[in-house]
């Protein structure tokens, strides 16, 4: 993939139904804040603090995470459609 | 459970009526802000301060805690329904 | 009693008209912000501060205290309701 | 006076007409922020600031202070009235 | 004056039309944020910094200043009209 | 370019259809918050941290970004129209 | 000029359409925020951070910047219009 996030941005692909994990978790369509299932495809370097030190994002390419807040910015690369979200809008980790 | 929390999430069963703990604790239906019971299943590995320490939140895995505001998002795992939510939203844990 | 409060919560019993201190203090009916007296039950350990320090609240179980707003969370334990409070909005210790 | 104020809270006592200081100053009764003469009767230890120093507030009981907002809690002890008020919103104090 | 202002409050003296400095600054009637141009009375000991350090205010009685929000807390002392304003509301010295 | 952008500004122009990447990135023309694709022309010094550092961007000139808020200041220089944003809105690089 | 702005304030001149740079700058007239060309007049003597560290502006006297935002406070000295704005409303340096 020819992009990369900055800051603590992260790019996930939304996983369509039948690319879900087996893991069994159902993510309800009618909850008001809608959590989605998604693939990690490349992490910023992280967050800079007020002292000047970079905290890395939890996550790293291939993981599958959960994120609660659909705000992300969408971009479309060689026809795969793309979310580029904020690290910390990532609520858990698939394992 | 195959979810593991980021940062100060913290992944919550929410206590049926014939879960609850036998403390005597009642949650009035009335409340304006409704607390919960649940039981703690996961936890992250805490909130980054600006120095750069990672605070671990104060609950473990097992806990039943209760959690003041419901806010969190729901997931559904191998048919059971969880909450994710911040650390900072429980109030106390029952002993 | 069996909850311990987290962070900078507070357990307390708000006091009723019998139970009140004999120190001649009364609290107006029609004041804008209800000011309660109450009896503190349990201390959380504290709020951590950016530099990873914790400051314990300055109350401890067994004051009567002062709060300000009335914006707790409601919780029966053994049929006596108590009130899960911040600490920052317990204004004064009745000596 | 049976109460101990915490943090950086301020028990004054409004000064009616007749108790005000000689020194000249009055309070416009039309003004949007109404400014308030009152008496210092106590004072809490101070402000916790965020590396965990405390700084206490600028006046002491006996004080003569005019304060900018009337946001305070009343309280009445031993019939009479006092405002519990945050030591910030005291303007200056009257020499 | 008998009246020493607290932290980073300054105790101003509107100038009136004909007290105005002969430096020819004008101020526009019809400005939306209104600047006045004051006489410095009393100056506080400064705002306290998270790091516990006071930062004195960069004026002192005597000065005349312009500044940008009238916002402030009117007080009457000796029959003469004064303001208490904040001292990052002062945006600039008359030379 | 005869423009020096400040602090954490960056400047850059945006690009038109056929000057973009040939990386087969496709900004949705209906998303909610419209990313655009741009090439970075110059990058202020960075942003000051609280504790006197300096950050410098994360993008130099050449960089071709994507930014997902259109909230910069246009402005025209020798007949080219240009926009400045804050760093913080780039999202991507595109490599 | 006989003004001395305080802290992170900058006084400008704002340049009149024959004043402007011959640098081809153009500030469309239609933009929803409009940027400013402007000559520096004076400068405080910068923002103090929460560590105590004063930090200077970047600019100076004599340079022509473009600011952001019209917000600043106007003020006329020996018949000249000025503007006070806060050293970050400076988006870049006309070189």
């Amino acid at each position: 993939m020819n992009l990369k996030p900055l800051g603590d941005k992260v790019i996930v692909e939304v996983l369509s139904a039948e690319e879900k994990t087996k893991g069994g978790i159902i993510l309800p369509d009618t909850a008001k804040e809608k959590p989605q299932e998604a693939k990690v495809i490349a992490v910023g370097s992280g967050k800079t603090l007020e002292n000047g030190k970079v905290v890395a994002p939890d996550v790293k390419a291939g993981d599958i995470v959960i994120f609660g807040k659909y705000s992300g910015s969408e971009v479309k690369v060689d026809d795969k459609e793309y979310l580029i979200i904020d690290a910390d809008d990532i609520l858990a980790i698939v394992k």
